[in-house]
C-alpha cells in the first residue's frame, strides 16, 4: 500500500482544532496507509494529542504556525499578511513535497488566493476552479464547477472547467461511459444566456473526446441528466447556496412538523419513525453530507471543508483529499486539457 | 366598485383554453368587478363556454386572434411574425385603452420582447424586469427580481430594479416599515462580487428613501431576511429554477417514501395522514402555489403565468394581475423612480 501524506489546516473553521484533531486521528485509525501533518499551533494541539495511542502519533507530526487567517478576514489582506498562518504553511508543504495535498476549513477566498499563489496552475490551465460532486436523484453523482473560484469566466474558461469535471466524473465518480457534459444555462435554445456560454459551447461542440450534451436550466440540478454541469463561479455559487438554503428549510420543517398535538403513544412513535426515515432520505441531500469541494486546476490537490463542518464532516473532506490523490488528479487533469483544448490569452 | 378589465391570451400554455377558459369563468365569478377580454381562436374557445350562464357571459368578450405563439418558439423569429397572435393582441388591448392588463401562460421569451416592443417602458425606466413573490420562513413574502428579463444589467438598471422592488414590497405584499432591500451577491463583503452589483450598492446608499440592507447570499432566500432580493436576470433565473428543481426533489421523495413495506392498516393510515400534513407544509413553496411572474416597469401590467399552470394556477394569475391594476403599480413605479433615481444611458 502506497503511503500518502495530506497537510491539514488543523486552526481553520469555525471549530479549529477541536474538530479537525479528532478527524484527523480518525482518519489515521482508518486509513492505515495515511500520513498527516497537522499545521497550527502547539500549545492548541497538544491538549487535544495527549491521550492518543502512541502507534497512532507515528503517522502524524504538527508542523508549527503561530497565526491563523480567521474566517470573516478579507482575502485580499488576508493574502498579504499569510506568512507564517497554519493555511499558507499547509499549502507550502505541498510545494515542499512534503504533502500530496492539503485540507483546510478556513477563510474560502484566502484558501483559493493562496493556493493559486503558492501551487500554480498547472501547465495548460489558466484559473482553477471549485468543484463538488452532488448526489442525484436517480441514485448517481453530478460533478459541478466552478463555484466561486472565478466570478467571472471567458468562454476558453469553461470549456476547460468541462475537461476538467470530466475527467473528475471518470476518475472520482467513476462514470465508465464518456461523461455527460451540459453548460447550466437559462434555456436549452442555442441562442440562450450569455456570450462566453455560448463561446463554451461553440468549442466544447468541437472536442470530440468530450461528450458534450448542450445546455441545462438550473431545475435540472439534481434530476441526473448530466455527469458535468458547468457554470461561472457567480452563478456556481448562488445555484451551489440557494440548494443548501432551500434543503435547510425543508429539513427543518419537517424537524419540527407535527410537534404539537396530543395523540396517543402509538401515533406519536409512528410519527417519529416516519421523520426519521424521511429525515435519512432526504439527508442524503444535506449540505453536512457531502462536505469538501476540490480546488482544481493546480499542481496538487486543495480541498475546501465547510467552515461549519463537524468532525464526521470534516474526516469526509480528509477522505476526498486521499481520493483525489490517489486517483493522480491533477496529473489526469494537466494531460487531458493539454491534449484537447486551445489556449486562451 | 370600479370596474376592471384584463386581456388573457386564452391560447398561450401548455394546455391552452382547456386552461384558461375555466380559470377565466372562475375569476369572473369570485369578482363581480372583473370584466375580461378573451383573446383566441373563436373555434377553439367557444366549445368550452357554451355552457356558462349568460349573466357571466356579459363580462366576457371574445376577441379573434388566429394564430398563435408556441412554447418552443424561438423568440426573436416569434416577434418578427407575431402580428395577429393571441399573445400580441392581448397585449395590444392594454395600448389601446380596452384592457388595464394581460395575462399569458405563453412563450415567456417572446412575451418578454412583445411585452417591451408593444407597451414601452415607463418614463425613467430603460427595461422591465419580470418578478416573482416568494414566501420565506418567517411567514412573510420576499419581493425577487430581476428573474429573466434581462441577462446583463449595469449598475444603474440593478438599483432601478431596486427601487421597482421596494414599491412592489409595499403595495403589493403590504410591507409596512420602508422594505429592506438587498442586493443578491456571493458574500457579505463590500468588496464582493461582479462590478455592476457594487455600482448598484453604490447607488443605493447614496438613495435615502431605499433601507438598503446590503449584500445578501442565495442561501438566504428563504430566510426573511429582506422584503426585496435584486439580481440581474441571468442569475435570478438559476436562482428560481435551482429552488424550484430542489423543491420538486423534495416533494417527490416525500410522495414517494414509505409506499413498499407490509405494514397494519393503522400503520398505513397514520403514513397517509403524516404525507399529507407534510405535503401541506411543504406545498406553500411549490411553484405552483405561488403562479405568477409580474412584469414591472412598462405603461401597462404583464403577468407571466407558468406554461404549465393548471385552473387554480391560471386563476392565481389573473388574480395577480387584478391586484397590480387596483394598487395602481406602474403609476406608482414611475412616480417613486422618477424621484429617486439618476438615469443612465
Amino acid at each position: 500500500m502506497r503511503r500518502l501524506t495530506l497537510a491539514l489546516d488543523a486552526m481553520g473553521g469555525d471549530f479549529g482544532p477541536a474538530v479537525t484533531v479528532p478527524a484527523a486521528l480518525q482518519a489515521l485509525v482508518s486509513y492505515p496507509q495515511l500520513e498527516l501533518l497537522l499545521v497550527g499551533n502547539h500549545a492548541a494541539l497538544n491538549p487535544l494529542l495527549a491521550k492518543t495511542d502512541s502507534v497512532l502519533l507515528e503517522r502524524l507530526t504538527v508542523i508549527p504556525a503561530e497565526s491563523v487567517i480567521t474566517s470573516d478576514a478579507k482575502p485580499s489582506q488576508a493574502i498579504r499578511a499569510s506568512r507564517g498562518t497554519s493555511m499558507r504553511v499547509a499549502l507550502e508543504l505541498i510545494n515542499d513535497g512534503r504533502a500530496q495535498a492539503c485540507v483546510s476549513a478556513g477563510n474560502t477566498g484566502a484558501l483559493m488566493g493562496l493556493a493559486k499563489l503558492v501551487l500554480k496552475p498547472l501547465d495548460g490551465i489558466e484559473r482553477p476552479a471549485l468543484m463538488v460532486v452532488l448526489p442525484h436523484q436517480k441514485q448517481g453523482k453530478t460533478v459541478v464547477l466552478d463555484l466561486g473560484a472565478n466570478v467571472a469566466c471567458d468562454g476558453a474558461m469553461l470549456a476547460q472547467f468541462a475537461v476538467m469535471g470530466a475527467v473528475m466524473a471518470e476518475h472520482i465518480v467513476g462514470v465508465t461511459n464518456p461523461p455527460r457534459v451540459a453548460l447550466l444555462n437559462i434555456g436549452e435554445e442555442e441562442s440562450k444566456g450569455l456570450d462566453p456560454i455560448q463561446q463554451a459551447a461553440a468549442l466544447l461542440r468541437d472536442v470530440p473526446s468530450i461528450n458534450y450534451i448542450g445546455y441545462l436550466e438550473a431545475n435540472e440540478l439534481l434530476t441526473g441528466k448530466t455527469d458535468v454541469l458547468v457554470c461561472d463561479g457567480f452563478v456556481g455559487n448562488v445555484t451551489l447556496k440557494t440548494m443548501e438554503g432551500v434543503i435547510r428549510v425543508f429539513l427543518s420543517l419537517l424537524k419540527s412538523s407535527g410537534e404539537s398535538g396530543k395523540q396517543g403513544w402509538l401515533m406519536q412513535w409512528v410519527k417519529r419513525w416516519m421523520k426519521r426515515r424521511l429525515m435519512r432520505q432526504f439527508g442524503q441531500l444535506n449540505p453536512d453530507q457531502y462536505n469538501g469541494a476540490c480546488l482544481i486546476g493546480l499542481r496538487g490537490t486543495v480541498i475546501k471543508s465547510h467552515g461549519a463542518a463537524n468532525q464526521r464532516a470534516f474526516t469526509a473532506a480528509i477522505e476526498q483529499a486521499m481520493q483525489a490523490v490517489e486517483r493522480q488528479i491533477p496529473e489526469r487533469i494537466a494531460a487531458r486539457l493539454d491534449a484537447v483544448l486551445p489556449k486562451s490569452d
